[in-house]
């Protein structure tokens, strides 16, 4: 099979570029590197079977003439930048919905269909049910990032119905695991290292959280590709268990050695539009036979080890 | 009150203008007049309180520098051509979803907060819930219009969220009435004037309908912005009934004294992406103390009267 992957260099795009790789398929990388990094590709430009296109997709023109000739559409490149989304509203817009559209169109134009799609746990809002399935009360958002993402799961499902499209949405909660750069174990690690004595903590560290492991992501990923043939599957992906900010404090702390007084600040929350809980309901993949094999404290200490042999990481961003 | 109403000039819009300004306020409609006519603002001009100006949403300057020193915004502009938006994919993501957000940005560089939009029960896509409640199960999309709708919505309760707005959002199901200018009741009039004794309907007629007339769903949005005070405030407006399109057809036949040959097309839905039976719950607007006046089918009749006293609306159409 022929993949491309938007936004395949980045944390969970790279992941899905070497398994795809693995597998024995044809993979093209479409990223701008706005936040992409070209260390993250490394292996998977040892494979004569990959190919990178530095590209951007509000760039319709190149978007169109790359996709062509793909069987299959991952599409995961978008501004993941939840937290300061009230600073550029358009960027959601443009980075989400727009460049979503953007892809939906360039298939449509070059006669292909099949799309897998990486949506978003901040798509419930303030859910109501906890744990929240697929199915929870039509959810009110709250943040420019959830509602860019609902528009663009609303586009990908218009085009199924409209033009013979197959799609596939994933909501995620956090994910992490190696190649992750964004996130409170990312900000916690760089803040520890720096001073091992205290630490800031945004909000009340009661805030639950949930977070997958990348690989496992991509397991259930593949499980759902093989498995559902709906028009539009829709699946949660996430474990079965969640942590409050604190947890996730403690095993950092604990695996470094490290004794912070901590400092919070900001309230309950951690900022406007942050979600005081995630929990995402996955019997519906569990159904499938995926069950994640790391527990949300063995994903942290995987992600500080990945951290700790990849300090470059840090220096990379801006 | 300083009302901006964003295509005011229309079916929906033109009429809510009348209404606000015999209520006593001032009134800016801002319209494009893609489908919007000047024959609608006859009342209005005539007014020292209503202000005109031909403007599109496309056109942020323009629309900041408009919208300016109003206090509340009515976005009922959109592209509400449900049936061809396959034809034109772009189309409902540009006059629907992206010009809401210039709505959105130009309000907030302005410091205004309040707005009622209008969007539309066909945002349930194939509602598994009968008569829909605004809570029912997270909806797939159906449609390219539906999907933009979703859109606007999600941007309107984010905007709520992040920047202290208040939203009013109504989904409506189809309304008719005076200026009612496109759907079943307004093509059907047109083939049994051109021809009484035949008549092609799209589908197998048995396709279920919901109605509401125009001067209900007024008194209905006036009730909710009166007396609904959250940050998001979402609303289901329709009739406690339904009728099948051969019902309308029955209606209109005996009005006319039309005794037409019915020529089903097109299998059991009228077109892709047409919703078999958007039916909703309207529990939350009755609450508040509204119910119609009229049934669908006097709403029907009333649409009829207009039509038949305003047939320069069939040759002002392209």
């Amino acid at each position: 099979m022929r993949y491309f992957v938007t936004g395949g260099a980045g944390f969970i795009g790279s992941n899905l570029c070497d398994r795809l790789l693995q597998k024995g398929n044809d993979v093209t990388c479409y990223d701008n590197f706005s936040t992409g990094k070209d260390n993250f590709l490394v292996e998977a430009k040892k494979s004569p079977n990959f190919r990178l296109i530095k590209g951007d997709l509000l760039d319709e023109k190149l978007l169109e003439s790359s996709i062509a000739g793909h069987d299959f559409v991952f599409h995961l490149a978008a501004n993941a930048d939840v937290r300061f989304g009230t600073n550029h509203p358009r960027r959601d817009l443009e980075q989400n919905t727009i460049v979503t559209f953007n892809v939906l169109e360039a298939m449509r134009k070059n006669g292909m269909n099949k799309i897998a799609f990486s949506s978003t746990g901040s798509i419930y809002g303030e859910a109501g049910v906890i744990p929240t399935p697929e199915d929870s009360p039509f959810p009110i958002q709250t943040s420019l990032y959830g509602a860019s993402k609902l528009a663009c799961e609303g586009l990908i499902s218009a085009y199924a119905e409209g033009f013979g499209f197959q799609g596939w949405i994933f909501r995620f909660v956090s994910i992490l695991g190696e190649r992750y750069t964004h996130g409170h174990v990312y900000d916690f690690y760089q803040k520890l290292k720096s001073d091992p004595n205290k630490m800031q903590v945004l909000g009340n560290g009661r805030q639950k959280k949930s977070y997958l492991y990348i690989q496992d992501c991509l397991d259930a990923i593949f499980i759902a590709l093989d498995k559902a043939n709906e028009k539009v599957n829709i699946f949660n992906l996430g474990t079965r268990e969640y942590c409050e900010v604190n947890n996730s404090i403690q095993w950092l702390c604990e695996s470094l050695g490290a004794q912070p007084k901590l400092e919070y600040t900001g309230g309950e929350r951690g900022w406007i539009g942050d979600n005081p809980f995630i929990f995402l309901d996955t019997k519906k993949i569990n159904s499938l036979g995926w069950k994640p094999k790391l527990s949300i404290r063995e994903g942290i200490l995987k992600t500080l080890e990945f951290l700790q042999n990849n300090e470059w990481v840090y220096k990379s961003i801006p």
